[in-house]
């Protein structure tokens, strides 16, 4: 399996996700800038995966402070904690694992900087080992959601690069397919960044799942024409009443699903899941940089100085969403009731 | 105004849309092979202009006939026009004014070659010149839709660079601007080719409209945040029932404005009607290439070997259009009655 960010003990290992699918490179830093660079530049992405490179990134900036004092360290945690939330703002797994350290944190506080660090060491590699266990088991429950036979269509990337597993909607994917389903998937390229022709082509053509690429603006002819019956998504922050904030395009996808009478399923592990939030317009959406879209791969393609709008993720109603599948079941309307059973279970 | 093709007496000279914005590059050519070519290859799009075209196309390809006997003319004119009739299948244009070209012949066929080579150019000119005047009458027409303040969302390009005037339904919008309406346009990219990007972008900027770019799958998002209060598009073929082809996205937006609760205005010429067809069903439907997909600017994007589905067009049902702009006014549902007489008018 792909491994998107690896702990070496002094150091990350990891994929820089730009480079895909021409090179798999692989970046080795102990810098905790470099990483915070990587998940704004999008080499580090993908909700839960930018969760766990967090925790990585809070080891990084107290590599130096091992031997300081707990006052000092805890300075340290909390520049390094402020310089990661500001990478991206979207995605409720970053705050999630960061919180999850500063607790740890806050339980030891007696100990000293040395075992702090061990500590936070372990609790890293711990949220990075349940994210690939929340991988398998959101495999498990959405699995059965789909039968031998179906086309599937999904966006962006929610695989093994966007996770410390199998992934979420890709990880369903993979699941069914070998447990011996046939299935068949169409990927939306995603634009601006082509997180789905570079990133889920490549990771379907390494597991041997029939896939086919479309533009974005073939989705709704291809559900048409192509008998798609039903369209899996990930989602990067999904709130109490249901409302998923993820990749743009997810919500236009939502709709074309109701038109077309066909299911819309979001797969998130409980880590996405941000109950402080009543409903989806209170979610803050990212909006990048316009060059990601006038250029590409280096070459500008509009006209000089134009507008653009360019938000990073939509949101998409919860009344779109026929069930949200999470590692721990698959949770139905209302969502208010079922997702807080869900992180509270 | 742009000039986008211009028939010159012994050659035809054209602009070379794929170089655009980047260089406003022309081309002259005797040779209906190259001219041909500049179809397939989309260096001459949108509808209304391949119609155009192809009409010079026919000139250049009986340049040296001119003093044949009427049997051998006839025979390259047939010649001619089953070599345009092949470049590109949807666009009802293109057959419409080969069908004219062929009915003029027809009705002259007593004169020898070189005096049908003068009636042939003068069906061609005043097929460009009726092209134009309908791009002022659907601007008339249409204009009367849009209120002052509207924001609008418009997909792929259908300007002076598609046409022989200002355009079909950018020409609309040109009109209501010109007319001192205060809009503003938010332009989809279209993939693969970016005609919104690239044309649409570039002829708003010379209008001086203001206008914003966006991804194709960030219309459902820009719909519902940014107030947009209309979709206005082209169409490359409506036939009896109002169903209607048009590039691929189209059909996606009419389910957007359904489901927004916006109108839904295609605006053609009636040349593009085709009252053959009963339904969209019928519609040949192009597809591309899937190098226009796994490739950008040269480079590729996708791992290789894989599969793509690239249709060029799809069909938006008559129910999802609120209305129909042609040069003879504004037509709503039925359809089939309002179109039947939009053409005999």
């Amino acid at each position: 399996m792909i491994c998107s960010i690896e702990w070496l003990g002094d150091r990350v290992r990891f994929l820089d996700q730009t480079e895909l699918p021409d090179h798999e490179t692989f970046v080795e830093t102990a810098d905790i800038n470099v990483l915070a660079e990587a998940i704004v530049k999008l080499k580090i992405r993908g909700a839960p995966l930018i969760g766990i490179a967090a925790t990585y990134g809070v080891l990084l900036g107290l590599l130096k402070s091992k031997n300081s004092s707990s006052e000092i360290f805890l300075r340290r945690f909390n520049d390094a904690v402020t310089l990661l939330e500001k990478t991206r703002p979207t995605a409720k797994n970053l705050f999630w694992a960061l919180e999850r350290m500063r607790k740890v944190l806050r339980l030891n506080s007696t100990k000293n900087a040395n075992e702090l660090f061990d500590i936070l060491e372990s609790e890293a590699k711990a949220i990075h080992d349940e994210d690939r266990m929340m991988c398998e088991s959101m495999g498990f429950y959405g699995a059965q959601l789909i039968e031998d036979g179906a086309t599937i269509l999904t966006h962006c990337n929610t695989g093994a690069l966007a996770t410390g597993g199998i992934g979420t909607a890709l990880g369903v994917i993979k699941t069914a397919h070998h447990s011996g389903k046939k299935i068949s998937v169409y990927v939306d390229e995603t634009r601006p960044l082509l997180q789905g022709a570079r990133l889920t082509m490549w990771e379907l053509q390494q597991e041997n799942i029939p896939a086919t690429l479309i533009t974005d603006n073939t989705a709704a002819w291809t559900i048409k024409k192509k008998n798609v019956g039903m369209i899996i998504v990930g989602a990067d922050r999904v709130v109490a009443n249901g409302d998923a904030a993820n990749k743009i395009g997810t919500y236009n996808l939502s709709i074309l699903a109701k038109e077309h009478g066909i299911p819309f399923y979001v797969v998130i592990p409980t880590s996405t899941i941000d109950l402080s939030l009543s409903n989806g317009q209170e979610i803050p959406i990212e909006e990048r940089s316009k060059d990601e879209v006038v250029s590409f791969t280096g070459k500008r393609i509009t006209p000089a100085s134009i507008n653009v709008f360019s938000p990073a993720f939509d949101v998409t109603p919860n009344e779109y969403i026929t069930a949200i599948v999470t590692d721990k079941g698959i949770h139905r309307a209302p969502y208010d009731r079922s997702l807080k059973e869900a992180v509270l279970q």
